[in-house]
């Protein structure tokens, strides 16, 4: 789906700007980098996210002919403008964290660098796209950490915002480890494994419930599960009990009940009761009804017998938090590094790299924000860290072509498997009992200060 | 955009239910209402809106060959299921509030009559069509009942939940009263109004700033607004003092100055004396940077010189809220009421009705949820209330087809406007100071009562 929007999804100030760049012949190449300024509340870490659908978009943006025509009508616009655009092909290069890395404030986990025009046209999509996706990855990463062996299912399509984040938002929870999604679409388009089970609606169309069950049971056999809640979920459990035997004649297995109401724990237990008194021990109970990272801790902490849980709009909203300060911002011009210093929104100049080193247990250490380069930075004052590390950015695309082949979700997910597991331990916590320290290298800083005389210079 | 989405764009059980109903023949018209469980934190009252988008789906559903193709390889489904899904048009009636209604809790903003397995199929994507122009369009009136003097101009397309979501909350705001966005593809898509400034990243990229405004200014002379915070906001404003006569001899007017960061209520005041000063009493004050409605409300109180608000994320994203419990729900089925009545989440059975009544000062004095009838209720108990009132749920589809063309967006902004009037004023305000009286009707208590008393027949 994202290749199909149109390019026009931009804001206008964008195409504004263009407009006066092309007047003054203003077409340097320029490097712009996309970063969060700081981590919102209750979020330790970030995970990079959403790189192939980004990557889709600059291979992809043209602008068609009734699109120029739309523009050209709108009076805004001259006509170099309008053939500029006729034209556009994306022509820069890529530098990019892997999907699946964990990342932290103002570090970059792309950069953009093409002419002016270029690499400004694409900013507002850019952070669309990727905004996005690290938002959900982020959130369904701690859900994950929070039930590291449990079946976790993304239910929230209805309530995500609109189709794009419904389709996406499968895509990014389970690339952080969600085993699946609801979103038949999500399956058709990134392959990701589907499950479902059925609606209260389903039951109410009968008058007897049992009958729903086996109506229901007959007509789809495989990965049977049956839903309990709809009038009274004890009574439901029995009624499954009663019909096993049934099924089980006509070669139906049922493989799980799901609850998606009242107190799911008190429920789980005394329905795995119920189950396991009738024989019913492999049947699994699934859960669902407004959870979130929070939900699936107390359910580990009472021991509630649960085995999988569909979640929905806590995470496909990423409901605590529905936003990240992300931003896309100029790092050089023609040559030189450019900063704002507005309140609160300085950013550091030019082009960097993320460094990464690793203590002796494996786990991530300390990051350093320092000038791209092919070497790590002199060690930061005070840091004392060596100057070894592990560069995050990679160039992904060069001359507006990927470099490489897009990577496969499963070697996503493997990823993230293995960075979670390297976080250190107080990040993986829901409450993040600490900072991680990403450090500014000196020759950053000096960067700045000389970036800021040149400015002081100029009336 | 929301035509051109695939229908599998659905949750898979949807589809297992409609194998399931197919196999037993359960094709009689069924009844579902969409409605909110209950009014968020902060929310006195929700907005109707997306019932075009709604309808554009319903009318346009196709499933194509290519997608009956996959769902045959997925090896799921039975050949009278992909022949029913390759035929699938959308023949039901759809009721509906009119978009721009305020509406409550428990209270259906639309209705689908179908066959069965139709009115199954649409659930995931109506909800998620509807649910998310209703959080935006009762986030935006809030914003708007704060600062109803003031230009609001969507800028949030940027962290919005992907395309559609930036997108349609251009839309969702338009209609609740802001002047217009500045996502460029809902200029070509609604006809919404288009505003545009200038970037940080255009000033950095001149060594002085006076030149970059110039620049902008001779490529961009009409509805000139200069963005003046990039490295200190007062001294950009006398800048843009010194710069104005130069432009004015150039035949160049000023319209307006943007601030993004820093104390805004404080900037505004020293900008607009300097340029009072300066004698550009016509340029107004623009101001953006992660504003909501408490920061409008904030700028009133303290007399902020204050034009326009640029409003992004905190609205695209319903910030606070960024989900309603809005859900779609069995009515009835051959011809019998039906209810779920899950902890919590019980339902009133029966089409309904939202009967609206009005006070002596014009104003909305009470609401009565009743049986489905051309006629209002007999009076509730203990309501106080007589029996008129006017009926909000209207036919707007009948046998899959729209019953009258779509309304414009100006007919939509005008109901906003005399509707956001009659609210009760303590609704007005962004603390509710009361709850709207929304009484349930006699006769449907009874109803449910019934519905009750038959499934207690049943084993």
């Amino acid at each position: 789906m994202p290749s199909e929007i149109s390019p026009l999804l931009t804001d206008l100030y964008q195409i504004n700007m263009m407009q006066a760049y092309l007047d003054r012949g203003a077409t340097d190449v320029a490097a712009f980098e996309l970063f969060a300024r700081s981590l919102p509340a209750r979020r330790g870490f970030l995970l990079a996210a959403g790189l192939q659908q980004a990557l889709d978009y600059l291979e992809n943006l043209r602008v068609t002919a009734d699109e120029i025509a739309w523009l050209k009508r709108s009076g805004r616009f001259k006509q170099n403008l309008l053939d500029y655009l006729g034209d556009f092909r994306f022509t820069g290069d890529v530098h990019a964290m892997a999907e699946g890395t964990p990342f932290f404030a103002s570090e970059p986990i792309l950069r953009v660098t093409a002419p002016l025009p270029q690499a400004q046209f694409v900013e507002s999509r850019l952070i669309n796209i990727l905004h996005f996706q690290v938002l959900v990855a982020s959130k369904a990463a701690r859900m994950r950490l929070a039930a590291p062996d449990k079946v976790l299912v993304d239910f929230g399509l209805r309530r995500a915002h609109g189709a794009e984040a419904g389709l996406l938002a499968a895509r990014a929870s389970y690339l952080a480890g969600f085993a699946g999604t609801a979103t038949v679409l999500a399956g058709e388009t990134f392959g990701i494994p589907l499950y479902g089970t059925m609606a209260h609606s389903f039951i109410e169309t009968f008058d007897d419930e049992t009958v729903a069950f086996e109506t229901f049971a007959r007509a789809r056999p495989d990965n049977l599960v049956l839903l309990l809640d709809t009038y009274d979920t004890e009574a439901a459990a029995r009624k499954v009990v009663a019909l096993a035997p049934r099924l089980k004649a006509a070669g139906i297995a049922i493989q799980g009940v799901r609850l998606d109401s009242g107190d799911l724990i008190a429920l789980s237990k005394s329905v795995r009761g119920i189950l396991d008194a009738g024989g019913l021990r492999d049947v699994t109970i699934l859960v669902s009804g407004g959870l979130d990272e929070d939900s699936l801790l107390a359910f580990a902490r009472a021991g509630a017998p649960i085995d999988g849980i569909g979640i929905g709009t806590a995470m496909t909203t990423s409901q605590d938090v529905p936003a990240i300060d992300c931003v896309y911002k100029l790092q050089d011009y023609a040559g030189l590094p450019r900063r704002k210093r507005s309140e609160n929104k300085a950013t550091w100049p030019g082009r960097k790299q993320v460094w990464r080193r690793y203590g002796g247990d494996g786990r991530m250490a300390a990051d350093i924000l320092a000038r791209d380069s092919p070497s790590p930075p002199a060690p930061a004052s005070g840091a004392g860290l060596d100057g070894s590390g592990e560069p995050l950015l990679q160039l992904v695309m060069r001359g507006g072509k990927r470099t490489q082949p897009s990577e496969t979700l499963d070697t996503i997910r493997s990823r993230v498997r293995r960075e979670l597991e390297r976080l250190p331990e107080p990040l993986r916590r829901l409450e993040a009992g600490t900072t991680y320290p990403v450090e500014v290298a000196d020759e950053l800083k000096a960067l700045a200060a000389a970036v800021d005389a040149r400015m002081q210079q100029t009336p």
